[in-house]
């Protein structure tokens, strides 16, 4: 309690935790003849001839728009644009600290999402990213659709493909310490919204070979009730042993379990049904589905968690800093080959030598981090991919 | 020449003016706790509850938002909203030095006033201000005018306001120089768009006897042929004495001269028409309507431009940075009577033992300007104006 209300003081000391500082120090007619009137009409002339100078000339490079509705923010749900604003300026804060690229909050007032779509179209030639924050699904879908198809900077929405290039990257190591092969096991993704829809789609992407979809309707499966559009889309292409029933149903003999859904809704006893060696990440949070204590107790080898007080912390900002920093620098959108190139040499920051079901991936504040992502992500684009 | 390449060789070293730091150092889990989650979650839901508190907890209170369309930008026309960043940037920079205000570029791809209107009512909730910037007349008008009405934080075009609250600062001290009143005088306002309209509607509104104002159609008068819709409503309340024809016809026997229009439209001997003790503030950029050395010969007794390499400089910079500073900390609207109050705030800053044919305004890296102004700006609004 006493850190939450530190936390609340801070804020207010605070009063925003960004700050927009010029580069240029105006003290002299000279500087400010340079920096605005009349010298920067030069390279407005030069951008009016060829609007790709404009990343020559302008911050647009290493600019990067986190844009939210409010819908879905942290555990909190729908709080508006408002109320999304501390954990936008959070993220914006974590964009600079941990990848040295620029980014600034967009909170839109309204939940229309061919609204959204035309507002960050309407901004977009300031901006060289554009990161979609806290939009619930399954509108987000939708969202980041068309706008990564109508745009020609990179659109990433973080609470989906982050969380699935961490959660493949973790499973990449966690499968090397427990001797699985992708191919071969049987995982399940307990919440089929944004997260989980996207870890699904990742791992199948990656060779994962069989991956089963739970969420409060139960296993998803076509004959299954009550689905919405992008969770019968999931039904079709996952479960391929046409698994029916509830999440107990689909635990018994599975390989891996990835929640993204509710606090304290697996029990030990559910963790004992699944196979030998089972890994369990329990991504609620801050409460997990279980805690990390009572999955090992059911048997489980390897535990990862959203929080940072156990080990093995599946966390987006291992991510998301790197891969913009990288698809800035190559002017590249974000493409599905380029998603896991980034999980994969994540995973790969752990040698195999360190590599243990305690250390799946590396710690938050590894120096090496960003550059790594950036670098695959530079490296998979020049390859055209 | 060289040094407009020393402008563009500038631009490309710094490869955007701004950047965008995070106040809180993220070095440790302690610091991320507090920034990010868990601790962000509880100023999120004091907002959710009072959205007035992200005032307290957030960047929203001093954050403006710089927006363009590119329709206007500095004298180069229609150069679109990529174009126009440049000078965004410099805008932006020159509130975070002049006024310590932080601000942002927002380049809109869209030219229609109705979505220019709507995207920045949809981005507004992150933003404390809107300084719209650079965009044409006179769609300008419209758009400013709605965005006063339907949004309930300030919003200002500096194009028509910052010009406008300068011009009338020296005017009244250019009157005292010469020993005329205001409510005596005929003034020529030369150039019938966004900044010659609202210098005119300022001028009115402070007690300027008799202004007429002239653009390529000759002197406004409500039967002069070709004015728009905007330059009619002016005709309709302006010009006192029916003048018609053209801009030399209006200057016979005009006390002040005030251009905000083309290079070298006005001559000496026009000047010379003029009456005694003119004053004449040429201000088309960076070529004034006539050179301060003609218009003297002419026989003009105070000349003022918007040039930093002659006396009596009419730059908006004296002016946004302190009256944002200010609208930000009292959390008001900029009113008519603001912006007359930061205008003699502005000329009262010469004291009358100081005041000369050349010294008619603050030069701009005087120290004191941006509280002055911010100052005279929180007084109005708090008795209520």
């Amino acid at each position: 309690m006493a850190d939450l209300e530190k936390a609340l003081r801070l804020h207010e000391e605070w009063r925003g935790k960004l700050t927009i500082e010029s580069k240029v120090t105006l003290d002299s007619k000279e500087a400010l003849s340079m920096a605005y009137t009349p010298g920067v009409a030069e390279p407005c002339k030069v951008i009016a001839k060829d609007p790709e100078a404009v990343y020559k000339y302008t911050m647009k490079g290493n600019l990067v728009a986190v844009v939210t509705d409010g819908t879905a923010v942290l555990g909190l749900g729908d709080i508006g644009p408002k109320a999304g604003l501390p954990v936008m300026e959070g993220k914006c804060a974590l964009f600079k600290e941990f990848g040295g690229v620029d980014a600034i909050p967009i909170c839109l007032d309204t939940k229309d999402p061919d609204e959204i779509v035309e507002t960050v179209k309407r901004i977009a030639p300031g901006f060289g990213g554009i990161n979609l924050e806290d939009i619930s699904a399954p509108r987000c879908f939708y969202v980041e659709e068309r706008l990564r198809e109508e745009l020609d900077i990179p659109v990433f929405h973080d609470d989906q493909h982050g969380t699935a290039m961490v959660v493949l990257a973790a499973l990449t190591n966690a499968l090397k310490v427990v001797g699985k092969k992708k191919s071969e096991i049987r995982a399940v993704v307990n919440g089929a919204g944004a997260a989980g829809t996207a870890i699904t789609k990742l791992l199948l992407a990656d060779g994962f070979g069989d991956v089963t979809m739970c969420d409060k309707v139960g296993i998803l499966h076509p004959e299954t009730e009550g689905m919405n559009e992008s969770q019968a889309k999931m039904a079709a292409i996952t479960n391929k042993t046409g698994l029916k029933g509830t999440l107990a149903d689909a635990l018994k003999g599975a390989d891996i379990m990835v929640g993204v859904s509710a606090p304290h809704i697996v029990s030990k006893e559910m963790i004992a049904t699944m196979a030998k060696d089972a890994i369990v990440f329990a991504m609620a949070n801050p409460v997990p589905e279980i805690m990390p204590e009572e999955a090992k107790a059911g048997g489980a080898r390897i535990v990862g968690t959203g929080r940072s007080d156990y080990p093995n912390q599946i966390n987006n900002v291992l991510i998301f800093p790197g891969l913009f920093k990288g698809a800035l620098a190559a002017r590249t959108k974000i493409t599905e080959e380029i998603k896991l190139a980034g999980a994969h040499a994540l995973a790969e920051m752990i040698p195999d030598d360190e590599l243990n079901e305690e250390n799946l991936i590396p710690y938050a504040f590894d120096p090496r981090l960003a550059d790594t992502i950036a670098q695959a992500v530079i490296k998979t684009a020049q390859a055209g991919k």
